[in-house]
């Protein structure tokens, strides 16, 4: 079904469309003076030299965190961890974070439960970085420093291009050079194109109620952010499994009729996904791959570490597609609003 | 449907029964020279005062890893992190881990990528403790000290003892007196009597295929757990998030007739629950609360950090009535093998 302007999805299709600009802005705008504030941020984490590295985020923000715990730990070559922020808020826990680096990711930059995690992290004497698309948020002014993701007024409910602007954000910041993603915005735009395809490809999965999404490393985050866009915007009932944890009990779910949504990369993390596959098969699953290594959505090669930017935009554009042949309308999922606040 | 002996989830049953026997077992093995090992170990960390705390786990095992992350953050009050072994095993991160504590936790104590993360983190300085339900494991040996969980064999699929046997042992680990935990053993006895009360409640969800499963703080790990045993045992589709979490994007798939499972408990996990409740009675879903604060199943009270303990028991005996019931097997889940071994 083609979305049509002001039609159910429009605006999630015009922001998905979006994101090749975006990351050519964001990359202009990473040097010294860059209004993205990334470089600053990087000489700043570089100069204090942390040791651990803790990461906070809800929703699909949480999904970009993740993807920069793999960063630090792989690139870094530091232990990083994802902060519940209920332990700071509900528990009042109160932990010693000098020689730690504190990295909040949000969009809107106004989630209460975020703002009062980086407070407590800042008294205990964290590092505190904030990542969000709005300069003028509590979290952009609270934290030592604040990158801006520079994606531009997000207004669908499912996030599409602030997302990808946060892993590149997150690339940059954690000392990816500016350089070495200067392809991707028209890589980006190569996968864009194939919309009709993708089109196509979400007639097969109109009547399925579940579906699961896998993949491994850097992908795993990607597996998660496609079952959160098909869970939001289209109510498939989507699980995201790590290749390794299918393989321990959720593994019992798939049959025919589920189909498995993967992720298989030319990297490292593909080639240890393989056995993944194998037992997929094993089991007679439907199972659809994208990455730059899949017989289905061949993706372009890439690093690792950027692959999963372009590996998001098939189940994006997908997600939007299964949602309005359905009926529905992603620009308005039910119960959902833009800015969701918890303490 | 009652269980018959050798019938199907026989095993599962004599070894969810078992569990108030095992917490005895091991709280009467904890002391200076208990064969747990426990005291030991706790020592050895308390002598090392590390400053950041690494998990790492698969699995149900896992879960129990998300729990002692909390009790690391909220009550020895240093930053945790659960670790992806795949940047240990596919990606060769090589970390400095100095004044780092590595927990490793598993059932069989053989799972190969969980013991390469621990000999990568060993080599780079971090203090290393394992978990696990086998003294003679290759994790039990290599860590730098081991905890016996004393669980006895486990011969079912699907895990219960040792879940809560790995709960019990790393609330001694980080710091829980063994008096404090002295009335559990009773009070899970009194929750597994109530097994009539759970079997007439599975047959209301004998027909759903998916179902939601959610909770916050320490009931977290709970809700994660349950979602586990319904995919493995009964082949539900249920996912598991965390209170805050469903209201950002999940809560659309939230409707009349997907069950919504949740924790909620007496503590400040709970009160911070309860506006996920409010926003499910909004969108009429079907919600049984179980936990010391619930109003469907309710349990005992006892401390937050202890909770845990009780609130896995009615979801364990639900999962497995609710696979007895379609007719299935939870002690022979299609599909999986006792031992899951990835790289």
């Amino acid at each position: 079904m083609t979305t049509t302007l002001g039609g159910p999805g429009a605006l999630m299709a015009s922001e998905t469309a979006e994101q090749p600009a975006v990351w050519r802005r964001l990359l202009a705008e990473s040097g010294p003076s860059g209004a993205s504030g990334v470089d600053v941020a990087a000489a700043l984490v570089r100069r204090r030299s942390p040791r651990f590295v803790l990461l906070v985020a809800r929703g699909t923000s949480d999904h970009a965190a993740l993807y920069a715990k793999y960063l630090v730990e792989i690139t870094l070559g530091l232990p990083a961890g994802l902060v519940s922020p209920s332990t700071f808020t509900a528990y009042g826990a109160r932990p010693d974070l000098r020689d730690v680096l504190m990295i909040a990711v949000s969009q809107s930059g106004g989630s209460p439960d975020l703002l009062r995690t980086l407070e407590v992290a800042k008294a205990g004497g964290a590092l505190t970085v904030s990542v969000t698309n709005n300069a003028g948020s509590a979290l952009a002014t609270t934290a030592d420093a604040h990158v801006d993701v520079l994606a531009g007024a997000e207004r669908a409910v499912a996030a599409t291009k602030s997302y990808t602007a946060q892993l590149l954000a997150l690339y940059l910041l954690l000392g990816g050079a500016p350089m070495s993603a200067a392809p991707l915005p028209d890589l980006g735009a190569g996968v864009l194109d194939r919309d009709a395809e993708i089109a196509a490809l979400a007639t097969r999965y109109r009547f399925a109620e579940r579906m699961i999404t896998t993949g491994r490393g850097y992908s795993y985050p990607t597996a998660r952010e496609a079952a959160l866009k098909l869970m939001e915007t289209a109510y498939v009932s989507a699980q995201a499994f790590s290749g390794a944890d299918l393989l321990h009990g959720p593994l019992a779910l798939v049959e025919p009729r589920v189909p498995v949504l993967t992720v298989v990369s030319a990297g490292r993390g593909g080639e240890a996904f393989r056995p993944v596959l194998d037992a997929l098969a094993e089991r007679r699953a439907d199972v659809l791959t994208v990455g730059s290594a899949a017989a289905g959505i061949r993706l372009p090669e890439t690093s690792d570490a950027l692959a999963p930017l372009l590996e998001i935009l098939p189940f994006q554009l997908l997600a939007r597609h299964v949602a309005v042949d359905r009926g529905g309308d992603p620009d308005a999922p039910r119960g959902l609003r833009k800015v969701t606040e918890t303490l």
